[in-house]
């Protein structure tokens, strides 16, 4: 253990830690979405691939495994699907032949607009469970340490990722007022 | 919307973030878990009831379920299998004859024990990627931000498990020189 920059009791103490609140997080994340996106006839992993697809404008399937959290045989298999459904397309890009990028076609988008606008039909525990802290601190909690330890985990390009999906969500809705 | 002090777009930003980062997170943990406990032929819901009644010391399938985050059904479910294997025991208590009691037996105290001294055989991607923080602020993240999204969701009863369950670990670790 001597090599080690903690205890077997901190080691045990922390894994305890962020292994209660990373699973709770999670299911009630999970709880929501799935709510959420019942009525359109997706599975949680259906709906994070569109949603991917969508935010990176366009996303290869190594991208979305990666970023989706889930195996590339998942990723394919559950994009053909959504192909199969009209709501995404695979093409070839001029600079790069080498990878399939998978796109939300004209009918994706719809369905994911109609899917946010109907966002606060369902209730959101999570969003619910931060309104306290957004009011004491005039926004919602940035998880600065949980993004240090994915970023350890998962590398630089996961938070690239995650650092593009959100810059479009906001440019989104610069040009949606309607969505403000 | 007037009645929400939050707007669309505060939203499904923070629901972006906490949903990328809850699930990347909890999948990290998951892997983790799974390799550890592998060599030992439980799932990770046997060892999380193992583990929630032996930090306990003894807990009610309704207090496993909710601890756990899973179906009550799921918790006595897999609580009757350890019982088959000889890992746990039922009983009911004098001061609480309404309630089964779960409690770890001397046999699952010994599985539970080898685990944690096997515990630094398998990678845990979670803590290595935690080292830094730990060098940096001379102790791990105590996810205080996540804890009270938790707490609103949950309720002060699962805080108050979560806290007595870290206490119980601090205590054991007190009493067993040889894990320090």
């Amino acid at each position: 253990m001597s090599e080690r920059s903690y205890t077997m009791k901190e080691a045990m103490l922390y894994s305890q830690r962020i292994a209660q609140l990373s699973k709770a997080l999670w299911k009630a994340v999970e709880k929501d979405w799935q709510v959420w996106i019942k009525p359109y006839d997706l599975n949680i992993n259906e709906h994070h691939i569109l949603w991917i697809s969508y935010h990176l404008e366009g996303a290869t399937i190594s991208e979305i495994a990666k970023f989706g959290v889930m195996h590339v045989s998942t990723a394919f298999n559950f994009s053909k699907k959504l192909e199969d459904r009209g709501l995404l397309s695979f093409s070839k890009r001029e600079s790069d032949k080498r990878n399939t990028y998978v796109n939300v076609t004209a009918k994706g988008k719809l369905l994911l607009e109609d899917m946010y606008e109907n966002y606060h039909d369902t209730p959101h525990s999570v969003i619910e469970g931060s309104v306290p802290m957004k009011e004491l601190y005039g926004k919602f909690p940035e998880f600065l340490d949980v993004m240090a330890v994915i970023r350890n985990i998962y590398g630089d390009d996961f938070m690239e990722i995650f650092e593009r999906s959100i810059k479009n969500i906001d440019e989104t809705f610069a040009k949606n007022k309607d969505y403000q």
